[in-house]
């Protein structure tokens, strides 16, 4: 197949004078999930991972990608004549380095600049500039592409100010306040998340993500909301000062508006076809998104909504971990069964509206896979024993969620309930700790490794990543990352992070345990402001695999003090067997350990 | 006093056409213990303190300085017509806001360029040039001052190489080579312990740092050392092909060292006077100098050399601490008495030489005082109840220590005790950290602090500073610190750290335990390579003042192991009375604890 359009791409290519063309797999906007009209690189290829670059002259293709996806790329490629290159191994050029050697002297090299970076864009202006060419930004592969997917356009709706606790009229004067101290008069947002939380609006055009295809240009009078069905906006929004056009009509709006004009932008957030844009304004105020931050510090309408979304979230999953108790061993259950009965818990609440990530459902090995989802070739079913690792979450019209737990199917190794342990501990530490303002993730990501470091273990991932209020999961803001980049923000109060260590053995099992951690403000004295955490996840621990002799008194007191809480805040909302299951799982350990010692 | 003083210096502005004249308390070598010469600041205006800046013009004289000698300069500055400017307090101006008002127009402002670094420097030609005015780089108070003490000239000896561990010859390779990948033919070196690190050499030029004055020119072949007595050490060195010139024309030859080099110099710590020379090379390369990263990490013999002089100094505050227990409350004791028998116990260690420090010999509020240091007017008797602080240290030939006790008088209240034991838990927690090489202080400090932050409490000064092997106590390189500056270095194997939380109650008391940490090697595995800490001060902790309900098993085993170490190292080194009683105050309490549950 590929064969056939790669071959109409190369036409369009000599049409166009150039060499080469790159063919990216994002969006727009930078999206964690591109819509399938952006999957120009899967059309061209078939290959359907989530990262990957093509990249094609008229006698040769190439495709970048990363290990996660080696083992599917060999499959998907075989027999298109595109050649794998597989990024991190040993002498693999980089996808730059191939593109400088295959550009011939005064080459064009064509993509898409609405899709490319800036700094990835000029890195290849560059590079085409040393010998002697030029880049065209163009969407080669649109012209010929029959049967592209057209942009989604789900309806958008109002987050109501109950929800959102602030209305877009206070939100676009505190983005103003900010554009007037750096000395900006116009400000461009084309990160879906920014825009919808500014406004107060939600979509569906992202699967995951509540939010709509759109770019803002906020001026310090007006502001023009670039949208995909504009007219259902446009009454409401005029009156507040906000001018609704078409969302085709941005690119070529973007430069009028920009003339003459101090521009805040975000030149690491920046698109190649925003930043040519960008080129007509008086200067350039080079800075983050006022809204970046805004939008991580919760406010207390929406702290009191995401409290009220994990309650809604404890209780289905409270559920799902009874049934999968109950049920596991007694009839077939496998990964996918498993996933989809969690999601049906989760239907059964009010306001729930999708997941807010694909479910991880893994059972055994698969569990080491970091980002293992089932699919129909993979699915496996749950035996009991060993572990089974549950990563989801929720949107609901109040909140996202985001859990991770590791459940004991059956019988455990004294290695695998030592290292569930030191997960264990190591999340609570961290959803435990009091520290000063000013403090960054990175003066607290130890406490999560500490047990798993004294250990000789580790997990390559990040602690932490913030989430957003009924918005997307994966949010810039706050993190936990102990190489932090110094550039990272400091913890507020209103930050809502995930805290989440693992442990990953390969072709044996992994272990995450994952509560969402809100920070808020503890004691203030002559020594500043200290924070703390709240955990805002509400679903027990699996005491089956806890290695109990690991267990030090302040561990347990933190232990029994989260369950005393989960039982507390959930007993109202479960049936009397989950209630009752829930008491037991969630007894005070502490008590009985004393009298045994 | 001060008053002729001045009128002479304002004899000489005016004579050089000076409107303003700038007098700081620095050396040419940014020695945090300039030697008397360097004392202008303190001829002219009879203030003291080591911190402050004396600034003047015709009619007018400021003296800037912070909290600390706040009182001292009231006392010092009455009736000189100075005024005092108390830094940091609302509404008082700084130095260069004063400075910037006070310059007329077209006026010049001097200074000794020699003292005054480069970024403060340009700083002041800045200001200098917005009123057309410009900066005189002279010495001017040098010009009136009779009686000056002479620059400082003591013996210089060789470190034998069986406790430097690595000739000069290797460490100036070493340093060419990074020359070599930063694209520089020529190194300035003008801080003093790195030159003597460089040359294996030591002086007695500052008290408590055994450094010589000196500056050192380092070229790809050959090496030019600056030195106060050239002669003695020319034949040496010579042959070596480090040529060997008078400290005293440093500044004159230097322009011509660097003519037409890529000069490799560290931009935050040349002084005005250096940086001026520096405009003769072909191109600077502003980096870090070498030395410090290569100081900081301490090869074998220097380790070796740590802890020898470290089971000497533990011996010594073994005798010392014994002597305190079985003396306060039968016989006069008073702080300053307590410092001369600790300096004393010193003494009998073979290889003493003389502290590494002031000793802070502090009995109750006086703990309080971060850097408090008795002198007659101050001392005070140690009476048999509450906190004893003492902070000191030793320089030995093999090495350099420095070590904080607070040890308990008599009785001592709960909340004494509570505070005691949240610096301890600190302390140990911090000193039994295991960690993946990348790791910064910024990632460990909040393991000192953890349990003062819980209780709302919290040190207002950095967890810990590198320590020089038979050098500086206060070094560069591996830091903890919680607002880590980002260009900060990561820890490596070889680095000797302090960590020392501490609690101080302003009038009541004060507590901080204070051991030198060794970082070093442990597992390495598919996760990267694990460091962590070997305890390098041997000194018991005073279990009397510990509230054992806070201290949990795992503290309890790290405070246990600690004792057995300390004391399987210093039995041998302790005659019988006070081996017995380092057996007896140093006894598992980890059993009888678990008895008495």
């Amino acid at each position: 197949m590929p064969e056939r359009e790669l071959k109409a791409l190369r036409a369009v290519m000599r049409r166009e004078g150039a060499s080469l063309c790159l063919v990216p797999s994002e969006d727009a906007h930078g999206s964690e999930y591109p819509a399938a009209y952006f999957a120009a690189r899967e059309f061209l290829s078939g290959f359907t991972g989530s990262a990957g670059t093509l990249a094609l002259s008229e006698d040769w293709a190439g495709l970048w990608t990363d290990a996660r996806y080696f083992l599917q790329a060999e499959r998907q490629l075989a027999g298109t004549g595109i050649t794998l290159y597989r990024m991190g191994e040993p002498g693999v050029p980089s996808l730059e380095e191939e593109l400088a050697a295959r550009l011939p002297e005064g080459g064009v090299l064509a993509f898409d600049g609405r899709v490319v970076d800036r700094r990835l864009g000029e890195r290849l202006e560059e590079l085409a500039g040393r010998k002697g060419g030029a880049v065209l930004l163009k969407d080669l592969p649109g012209e010929i592409w029959q049967g592209r997917p057209p942009l989604p356009c789900g309806p958008v709706r109002e987050q109501p100010l109950d929800l959102a606790g602030e209305s877009r009229t206070s939100k676009l004067s505190r983005i103003r306040e900010r554009m007037k101290e750096e000395g900006a008069d116009l400000h461009v947002v084309t990160a879906l998340d920014e825009t919808a939380w500014i406004l107060n609006l939600r979509g569906s055009d992202v699967p995951c993500n509540p939010v709509f295809l759109s770019d803002l240009v906020i001026g310090m009078e007006e502001a023009w909301l670039f949208l995909r069905e504009p007219e259902a906006w446009r009454g409401t929004l005029e009156a507040e000062g906000i001018h609704v056009l078409d969302y085709g009509k941005f690119y070529e709006r973007l430069p009028e508006l920009c003339r003459g004009k101090a521009v805040l932008a975000d030149s690491k957030k920046a698109s190649m076809a925003v930043w040519d844009a960008l080129g007509m304004a008086r200067r350039l105020v080079d800075r983050p998104d006022p809204a970046v931050l805004m939008k991580a510090v919760k406010n207390e309408a929406e702290i009191a909504g995401m409290r009220k979304a994990h309650r809604k979230d404890g209780a289905a999953l409270v559920k799902f971990l009874h049934w999968l108790k109950t049920h596991v061993g007694k009839e077939p259950v496998t990964e996918l069964s498993a996933a989809a009965k969690l999601e049906q818990f989760r239907k059964e609440q009010q306001g729930y509206l999708e997941p807010s990530f694909e479910t991880i459902s893994a059972y055994g090995a698969h569990g080491a896979v970091v980002h293992y989802a089932p699919t129909e070739e993979t699915d496996t079913p749950l035996e009991p024993e060993g572990f089974f690792l549950v990563d989801s979450g929720g949107q609901y019209r109040e909140g996202t969620t985001d859990v991770t737990r590791t459940v004991a199917l059956g019988p455990l190794t004294d290695r695998q309930k030592k290292h569930f342990t030191a997960v264990l501990k190591g999340m609570l530490a961290l959803g435990s700790a009091r520290f000063l303002e000013g403090c960054r993730g990175v003066n607290l990501d130890y406490l999560a490794r500490e047990h798993l470091w004294a250990m000789g273990l580790d997990y390559k991932h990040g602690t932490g990543h913030g989430v957003g209020c009924f918005l997307n999961v994966h949010e810039e803001g706050g993190s936990f990352r102990w190489r932090q980049p110094p550039e990272s923000e400091v913890l507020r109060p209103g930050m809502v992070i995930s805290d989440e260590p693992g442990v990953y053995l390969a072709e044996e099992y992994g272990i995450r345990t994952e509560n969402l951690l809100l920070c808020r403000a503890a004691e203030e004295n002559e020594y500043g402001r200290f924070l703390e955490f709240e955990f805002l996840t509400l679903v027990p621990i699996d005491l089956e695999a806890v290695a109990w002799e690991d267990m030090g008194p302040e561990d347990i007191r933190r232990l029994d003090r989260y369950h005393r809480e989960v039982y507390e805040k959930l007993a109202g909302c479960l049936e009397e067997e989950e209630r009752l299951w829930l008491e037991q799982v969630t007894e005070p350990v502490g008590k009985n350990l004393q009298k045994t010692i």
